[in-house]
């Protein structure tokens, strides 16, 4: 059963926005609550670097009592306000609260996002429409991502010590999936490369001609690594440019 | 005739500009002073991405009544205030109410912004200097630009869902016309652009040389867009750099 | 002989720093407190897009009485306070006014900017670090610049028309002189650059390895000239880059 | 001895995080205060530009008494607070005041920092993961740097004068150290550079597949030398990507 908080909404798309607080009596913890202004935050901040314009992209973030908070779908990113986010249970992917604006739905990223959280225990992913992951997944996709996920191998960069578990020596294989007409039909690819032993390491996939997820245990290192591998993808880019001229 | 407001125009680059509010009793409904700090917020943005430097490009949006509300020409339009728009009649782009600042003229997009409202319905327009948008015109410039409209063909990229109408798998082609000595003469090329049924789901148009314009049903809608055929734009350019050197 | 001011210098480098006002007791006019408080502006816009780092770069404009208001030198730039510019005197150079912290001294590009007062009537200066100008300069040094100036020929945009007098099928040129080890010993080579009639449509000068100088009638025609030349700069190189490549 | 400051940390990640300010009890001189005030407004502005992502990098400053104040480690270096950093005796990196927060640790920066600050004299070192250092260090990675350093050479930029003690004719040499798996392993490699002639006049040292170090005598000076490197790293990309396809 659905939940409706009576907050009222705030007033929107009028003038510069600004970032809305939740009331003090709402029906959240104060975790929740400061989840959720971090959670406006950092879609402002991706919206400025690139990462969700066009109402695309998105993020999600944990909820009182196991839900994620979830994003709504096709609206601008950078003007989404703390009482607009749905609560999803992520065993399942149902809505068990929803915003008080009737007209909102929630994020297509929805069983991705669910699917990270059950599989790696996921607890805030980001999906980035940003082009330097779709440049960086064309790097891989000479192989048949039809049948089977490719990868972008990254190595010699000390930002790897930024994900979770890995050394600047390590060689980190990202899991590459080609892109679907809707973004739930992404989920069996997902899971395919989650079970791959190759992507144990990885905290994040490309899906080609699309951009890419990234996940972390909570908002702050699905932060992280969202910036960590954003650079990564950059520096593979960058680097293949200059080496296919002049190999080293 | 023209009707002036009485309201007294802000005082213009006194230090750091502000966005500045319509008087509350200025004769305007509530709903246009929204659109018209809306269109100021939106100029002030498009500015920091280089859409609108050195004076150039443009937005229009919704006035009372049915007419577009008109930033003027020749001005630095990160400093638009709202009381300095322009009402226009998108049947015959005349000007149906003036800013009270008599220097001021309507931009030279009046009849390019009339033109996309009449033949496409919109109600809300951009026009963007970008540098992306020039290199994506370089593109299609093979063709004899002089006599028929070119276009740029974009495919393989989720953010087409970004364009109303369109899925991941479209493709998507994008009227390209050549520059004239002024922004008024382009009408006649885009009135074949988009008489063209090549180009029926286009919201946009190149010129080469020169820049885009961009519209939508509203205000909201011509942001998306925009910032949806920047990225189309941006993405043309990269992967075309790519793959000339590395075919897939 | 030297005025100097009695106000007080505000703090400097204490936290963030903001916008000072000139006090209002200060003895200039309100129409050089509102330029000094606008040049502040535009070195922080200036230094936010790369072209006034590292201490270099600058800006001039009009002063009271036919002066010019300049920057001091050796400071970082985004910083600069409005009752921290020197007042000159453009027929000769000379400090006829100086801030009261008596550690600044007048900025290196005096006479250079002197000189573009004297020669072309500018009465604001902007002189860019930009990359893009270096990299723009680049792509005309193949000629001997010890000797002659060589040039920038810029064609086929129209961002050309907004630069005074220019409309977008004009062949614009902009001269490229050497570098020289002290800014004043540029002097004697924008003197040629300035004489040369196939530069008398110009409002920049594009210096090797170095950088730019832009400017206009006041502070806005130089700010929208910067912004122009920087625009034309950034597209000749991109420009250059695709067609050595691709000849259209 | 480690003296613990009983000042109570700022409430950490709660919204948008704000310039915070050290309470005017704290047991801390006036300059030190500033000094820490700036460091955290640098570290947010370093954010900006992609030098501290992924709570990389890092930067230090003088402390009272001679000591080094450094920012912890593997945190969001945008958000540090100025009761965050450590103060370390440049001698040995002992800690001699830690925050009040147990959770925070000393950066990794700090044998680099506290190298640099013995063997130059710096009182202050900006550690950068810019891409742009990583990129040029690629330059120059033709040579063993497994046994001595390598180095990037500059030349022909005005910047240059940016640069504590050169001139815009001057050859720069910028050593160019090997990674290593931690920081601190970085310090014998920097011994041997900075004991190198050849590297007499350099302020930075670059780290292959890592970023750069930069230092000066004070906090402005590191500032100054870290916007001037960084655009000398971007330029030399730049013109060794043009100048691979069109030598002059």
């Amino acid at each position: 059963m659905k939940y409706r908080c009576s907050c009222a909404p705030p007033p929107k798309w009028a003038g510069l926005p600004r970032l809305g607080r939740v009331p003090e009596d709402c029906h959240v913890s104060t975790a929740e609550r400061a989840t959720r202004e971090l959670l406006v935050e950092l879609l402002r901040a991706f919206y400025a670097r690139g990462w969700v314009s066009g109402t695309g992209g998105g993020i999600c973030g944990p909820a009182d009592g196991g839900g994620l908070l979830l994003a709504p779908t096709g609206v601008h990113k950078e003007r989404v306000q703390p009482d607009e986010f749905f609560t999803v249970n992520p065993l399942d992917g149902q809505v068990v609260r929803a915003p008080a604006n009737p007209e909102l739905r929630p994020s297509e990223c929805n069983p991705i996002f669910c699917l990270a959280a059950r599989r790696r225990g996921a607890r805030s992913v980001v999906h980035s429409h940003a082009l330097s992951a779709v440049l960086a997944a064309d790097l891989a996709t000479g192989a048949d991502l039809a049948t089977v996920p490719d990868h972008l191998e990254i190595r010699d960069l000390e930002m790897l010590k930024g994900i979770r578990g890995l050394g600047n020596r390590d060689v980190h294989l990202v899991p590459v999936i080609r892109n679907t007409p809707r973004e739930g039909e992404l989920v069996q690819q997902l899971e395919v490369a989650l079970a791959d032993d190759r992507f144990a390491g990885a905290f994040a996939v490309l899906v080609a001609d699309h951009g890419a997820y990234v996940w972390g245990d909570d908002v702050w290192e699905a932060k992280r690594h969202a910036e960590v591998y954003h650079y990564l993808f950059e520096a593979a880019v960058a680097r293949r440019d200059r080496r296919k001229e002049d190999p080293r």
